[in-house]
This record gives structure tokens, C-alpha cells and sequence, in this order.
């Protein structure tokens, strides 16, 4: 192992190696997505966001392994605070990027990883506007950790929040459950089967934005079902919006592999985490044409109904109508089914 | 140890025991700083940021250990990003705080370092707009890294840039240099002398804002000389704006206690990290006024003239005339003087 080939303490001392570091690895890595001049760095960037609410996210990113079949936690950083972004209704503008580095950490895997973070970015059209450096002795972080925060521009049309949320209502899942957090766990659990089953990370932006685009105010609310998976979102959702919730089983696509892991696994399918799949509530009346509006994008090609709001309820309630029938609540996972999963 | 008041991994699942964590610890201890309600989070916010270039941000900070003389880890991230946007000639508006939190970090540790953020940016008058919970098992991080983004819109008759800098420019700090990093130091190496030495730590907005107001653009560059200290900034400062700088180490305003720990160490003050202070780069016929503008505020008191930049250069050097009557460059740091510093 040479020192020129990993991460050295020194890299974060914010003298000359860690101008060396951004200059020589970083900038170039993340390529066209980052519009800084590669010799000039400064703490922050003015980014144009004229007219219009601005929507601002932040998430830190501590997925292992790094790197898993479908993505890696570059990817996923990136997609994930520009999915943030989208579920809001905002148009994604500009990302920062700060980067928390082990000591030790292989430069190799950092190029890759932000190779395929400004790729990300670039393919959603949105800057790498601004970024940090730190580095932690051997021990102090695992591999490395990077948080992305965001900002965008609220979409013309755009009427999106829980408080908009009725009966009648139907929820609509841009595709089948689970990818992320079944290609994850089956790459660190070493199942050998990466070869089927990729994480279906990917930027939403351009899902949410046709939504609102056609259907404007009849798209009530959006999420990505992410950490705790559609159990979460949805058993969230009820609470805020005081309404019952139910879904059919039958309904929700299925990747037949997601659903094999899960079970060797004993996990709850439901409960796993997207990473690039929409949930969307959309007034009863539009509920055919979001699916036609989505299924249009390759991405959300399985979009379908899944269930509607029921009710208004003092003690909103997510159930599931099973395969064979019967009735199922979903609740929110209790705490850490999938840890380190995003 | 109870399991009640310690950090577990399953309260980085994003289900039932995420949400306590957040409603019962995160924004009680956030306080007015946290405008959201008690019981409803987003992943995302939306700022009011109306008129004028948006000015963006990012910072990690891993500074160890998490509390030490004049601040911790919380006040920290808020001042340094509030900092970050202040030396950008922006007015901060709102800032992100993404957690990642060590399986096992102590409840009330926790808990402190939140007031003391919430604290901090209530009192800048900056919102926490939007934040971020992640947990990962004993020993993948140090009791915690905390990110904070912020945004912020550009001051009336702000016009800083390193481009703006030329020969002539008076070049002003507002006060003793390295009581950050000789606080953290001295912390951090047993030395107790903490009663007489604290952290600088603390929101420059009023200092940068009043400069902007009173002098416009004659205010041609800002920056907080955080980690690399006064050498590294200023040597990115010459090489960025092609000038040869000379500063007269007898102007300096010293804080004979971190000099003393400084030689205690081995370490240069010039290199050592401030959390508080600003350097700036004035119209060599505003420099007086600039000196009075800021001297008016507790913070800025000892603010004085410490050099200028002297003459275009192609291989620009930083000089300090030292008490001696001799002539020592002053480097860019190579590496880590001071590592987890901030």
C-alpha cells in the first residue's frame, strides 16, 4: 500500500495536500456537473434561483458497502437530496457536497464514487455548487460518509403538502418495492445474487415534475419511500393527514428477486428502502391519467394504483387487503430493520 | 449505562423510534431556532429568499473532542456555515443540520450540543430550516459528525471576490489569532488551562453585514480563516488574486495564552484554526474607516490593519516583517498542524 494511493490525515488539514486532493481528485472526478474553475475553491457559491419559494433539503449519506449493485453512495447522494427536492414539487437547482474521509480510504474508491456523483448530477442537470473536506483518523468514520444538501425552485402549479391530502384520494407507487434495500443487504450479506437485483436508485425529478406539470393541483402529495420503506411513508402519512389508508396487496408490482431476499432474510418488503421509485396521493379524478402520465417514463413503467384515503380518523390506520384477503395492518417499523441502508 | 440515554442503532431506522428521537430530544433542544411544528417534519423546507442572488453553503465538522472551552461541536457547525455565507457578503436566512449520530453517544451529550446550536442561530436570527438523523454502530464514527448547509441572500452593495483584490488593499483582522484551535488543543491534550483560554467561536454576519453597509465596495474580499488559520488564507489569497501580500507580524493582535500554548506545543498561532474571526480586504482610503466600523463591536474590538497587498506578482509570495526587524514567508500548511480541529 503506497501513501499516494489513500487517504492520509494530512489530506484534511486544509493546507496545500488538501488543495492537492480537491484539485487533483475531486474536481475532476465529478467532471462537468461541478462548474467550479478547477483551481479556485471557495467556501460557498451563488446559485440563480429567480423567482419563485426556494426548497432547501439536507441528508448524510452512511450506506454500506460503498459500493452495491445498481450504485454507490455517490449515486445515491446525489439522487437522493435531488429526489428530496422533487418530492417537495421543486425544480432540483444546485447540491453541495461535503465529504467526511477515513484515513486510509483508497483514493481509487473516492474517484469512482464521485465520478458516479457528478455523473448523476449532470444526467439531472443540476450544479455541484458548492462542497467540504474533512478527514478523520483510522477508526473515526467507516470508508467515509458525505452529507448533500439541496436547493430548488417550487414548480409552477405545484400544491403539494399533507394538509391536502382527502378521502377518496388514490396512492400511486411508480414501481415495484424494495430494490434498494434487498441489493444492499444481499451484497453485504454476500448472497451472491447481485446479477438479478440492482437498487433501483435513480433521480425522480423528471417523474414528479411531469405529474405536476399535467395534473397541477390535483397531485395532493409526493414521497420517495425510502428509509423504513412504503411502511413508513405511509403510516406517516396517515398521521399527518388524519386518514385512514388502505392498500391492496395485489396491486403493488413486485420484483420476484426482492421478494426472494426479503424472504431469506426475514424481512418485510414493505418496510424496505427505494431509492428511486415516487409515492404519490393524487385527487380521485386524475388517479387514471398520473398513472398514464408516469407510466410514459421508463422509470415508473409499473406505476399503479395501490390504494386510496379511506377516511378521516381520530386513529389513522394503514391496512393492507392481502393476496388471500384477509386484512393487514402496516405499521411504522419500530426502529432499525436495515441498518446502514442509505 | 440505561438503554433510555444512549443512542441506539434503531434510531437511524426512519420509523417509531427515529420520530421520538426527533420529537422528544432533536427540536425541544433546537428550540425557537426550529420552526417546525413540534409533531410534523419534512425532509425539505421551503425559505423565503425573495430578491437577489442566492448565496449557498456546506461544512462537516468532526472537531474532537465534542465540547471544549468557549463552545462544541453544535455551535460550532451553526457559526461556521452562518460564517461561511457571512464572508460571502451574504445575509445567512436558513441553515440545514444533518446528524450522524454513534450507536451509544450519550442522550444528554446529544441534547447540549443542540441547545447550543439552536441557541447560536436564534440568536443570528437564522432558521433551521430542514435536518437529517442518521445512526451508525460503535466505532463507525466518533460520538458524532454533524453537517450544516446554509442559504443566504447577497447584501446590498456586496462586491467581494478575489478578482476585486488589488495592490494597495489594506489587509484586516478582527482580533487575537488561533483561540480556537489552541482551546480545542489544549482540550484535547489534557493541559488545563481552560479557564484562561477559550474557543473565538461565534457568528460574524453583524461584522461582515456593517462593513457591506457602511463601505460597500470598497469591502473587496472576506473570509474567516478557520482551519489553516491566517497563513492559509492568506496564501490561497495571493495565489488567487496573482499579488505579493506583506503583513507586520507586531500588528497582530495576540492573545498571549494561546501564544503560550502555542509554544507549548510546537505549533504556529499563524496556522492554528479561528472560529470567530474575519479577515478583510479593504480600499487602502476606507481601511480606517473600516477599522472603526468593526472595532465598535465586542467581537471585533482589537480589529486592526496587519498588512496589504503590494505589487501583482507571478509567483505570488506572503512576507511578514517580523518583530525582529527580519522578513519570513509565510506558507501555505502542508498538511494537518492540527487534526478533527473543526
Amino acid at each position: 500500500m503506497s501513501d499516494d494511493d489513500h487517504i492520509l490525515l494530512a489530506h484534511g488539514g486544509g493546507g496545500q495536500l488538501t488543495a492537492e486532493l480537491i484539485r487533483q481528485v475531486i474536481l475532476p472526478a465529478l467532471g462537468p456537473a461541478c462548474r467550479q474553475e478547477p483551481t479556485r475553491l471557495t467556501d460557498s457559491a451563488q446559485v440563480g434561483l429567480a423567482g419563485g419559494p426556494v426548497v432547501f433539503t439536507t441528508d448524510s449519506y452512511v450506506v454500506k458497502p460503498l459500493e452495491f449493485p445498481g450504485g454507490d453512495i455517490g449515486k445515491l447522494a446525489v439522487c437522493g437530496t435531488i429526489n428530496d427536492l422533487a418530492v417537495a414539487g421543486a425544480q432540483p437547482r444546485a447540491i453541495s457536497l461535503a465529504l467526511v474521509l477515513e484515513e486510509g480510504l483508497e483514493i481509487e474508491l473516492l474517484r469512482r464514487v464521485l465520478v458516479s456523483a457528478g455523473r448523476a448530477a449532470h444526467d439531472a442537470g443540476v450544479t455541484i455548487a458548492t462542497g467540504d473536506t474533512k478527514v478523520v483518523e483510522r477508526g473515526a468514520a467507516d470508508g467515509m460518509v458525505i452529507n448533500t444538501a439541496g436547493v430548488g425552485t417550487l414548480l409552477k402549479g405545484a400544491e403539494v403538502g399533507f394538509d391536502r391530502i382527502a378521502p377518496g384520494d388514490r396512492i400511486i407507487i411508480t414501481g415495484p418495492l424494495g430494490e434498494h434495500g434487498m441489493a444492499v443487504m444481499s451484497r453485504r450479506e454476500g448472497l451472491g445474487i447481485s446479477a438479478d437485483l440492482a437498487s433501483d436508485c435513480a433521480a425522480i425529478h423528471e417523474l414528479s415534475a411531469a405529474l405536476v406539470g399535467e395534473l397541477g393541483p390535483a397531485v395532493h402529495f409526493m414521497r420517495d419511500p425510502t428509509r423504513g420503506g412504503l411502511a413508513a411513508t405511509l403510516a406517516e402519512l396517515a398521521d399527518a393527514a388524519g386518514c385512514d389508508i388502505e392498500i391492496a396487496e395485489t396491486a403493488i408490482p413486485v420484483n420476484p428477486t426482492a421478494q426472494a431476499v426479503a424472504e431469506m432474510l426475514g424481512l418485510d418488503l414493505l418496510a424496505a428502502a427505494n431509492e428511486g421509485k415516487l409515492l404519490a396521493v393524487i385527487a380521485p379524478e386524475a388517479a387514471e391519467r398520473a398513472v398514464s402520465v408516469l407510466a410514459a417514463f421508463p422509470l415508473a413503467r409499473r406505476a399503479a394504483v395501490i390504494g386510496q384515503v379511506t377516511r378521516r380518523s381520530d386513529y389513522p390506520l394503514v391496512e393492507m387487503l392481502t393476496r388471500a384477503a384477509g386484512r393487514r395492518v402496516v405499521q411504522m417499523p419500530y426502529g432499525e430493520e436495515l441498518p446502514r441502508i442509505c
